[in-house]
């Protein structure tokens, strides 16, 4: 049983109020739920890493994860590659380090899960210019938007790594009740409507015949 | 909930017995547990790929799994490539398909997580021969067995995948109590009791540093 409980976990409280959390941890049961599995993200490595240097005991309880919950999709777990992240374009800022990562996939025959970004808590660029923080409105990508920067991406690119014609699979509220899977080539998914989030999308590689009788569950209707 | 729960997943089960839980669940709730995440294994994606064609309705309640639970040991799930598995050598079937995806995720600096064997309820040659079945004692695969299997392989194929110096993490009972996370070269592994099963085996790609101090946490003491 733990004394403590912090039920409410966001980016801002782990960034921002590590420091609070381990100070209690250290004559008191602290616990901290997070989305997911605890350690899909970097930042809950870095908590861990603190809490063992201060000699303060780490127990996890793992949970469900997009990592491996995306399975639901019909696509083995086992053939997917490195895992690659989205982040929301801006005018000036249109990265596109993961395009070399699905290539590579795409080379292996093997699936590209893509996460995507997550804007919760953004304090605006004018804000943080006063000094005073005021946050902007929550974005989450769509599979469309996700698809739309990457159809851009490649034509830049020009790896041919994937096209409009490429096979892929959005999600959007994985593990929900209402989870969406649709499942066709990125140029007809551009015009689905997933609802609202979270989405995921996942690009496919070669597939199994097991595999493609999944897929045909949740295929497009043209 | 549901009207009938059928409580143990073994592989027999599924294999031998999808049928009668298919025809129970024409007109009535089923159930089936399962360990870790359902999608880990191609044998229950047919499953639902059979109930889905019998018109039967299949929700699914996703769990924590190897493929996501792993991220305890310190490496991001983002970081890792194909997942393979080493199957049990025998005396006339030493197969060494794992190799090349090794390789491949090494060239990319990727983790790759090793899913070991395990033999349950695997009839005995003498009495499939005999037509009436009797079963070998369980097995499962060790970390010192894998990396023994896995270095012989190295000298067979000599790509430079890996070697007696590469480092690895092993892990035992995950996410148990007891758990067992230990670090080091392979041939430093080879040596450690990991205890009881189950175990898997990480072999480590490119690290970055919040990853490294975990690392240090689980490092075998030379």
């Amino acid at each position: 049983m733990y004394g403590k409980e912090i039920t409410v976990a966001d980016r801002e409280m782990v960034e921002e109020r590590a420091d609070q959390m381990l100070r209690e941890a250290a004559d008191a049961d602290v616990a901290f739920l997070v989305v997911g599995d605890p350690f899909g993200a970097t930042t809950h490595t870095d908590l861990v890493v603190r809490a063992k240097n201060m000699g303060v005991e780490v127990k996890v309880i793992h949970n469900a994860s997009v990592m491996n919950a995306v399975g639901v999709c019909g696509l083995q777990l086992y053939r997917y590659g490195e895992t690659i992240s989205i982040p929301f374009f801006t005018e000036t800022w249109r990265p596109d380090s993961f395009y070399e990562k699905i290539q590579n996939n795409r080379r292996l025959g093997l699936h590209t899960l893509c996460l995507l970004d997550i804007r919760v808590k953004e304090p605006t660029l004018e804000s943080l210019c006063r000094g005073k923080k005021v946050y902007e409105p929550p974005r989450f990508m769509s599979v469309n938007t996700a698809i739309s920067q990457l159809l851009e991406v490649e034509e830049l690119c020009g790896g041919s790594a994937y096209g409009a014609d490429s096979l892929c699979i959005g999600v959007a509220r994985l593990g929900s009740d209402d989870q969406k899977i649709v499942a066709g080539p990125m140029k007809k998914l551009l015009d689905v409507d997933f609802g609202p989030p979270l989405h995921c999308l996942i690009i496919v590689g070669e597939t199994h015949p097991v595999e493609e009788e999944m897929i045909e569950f949740h295929m497009i209707k043209s």
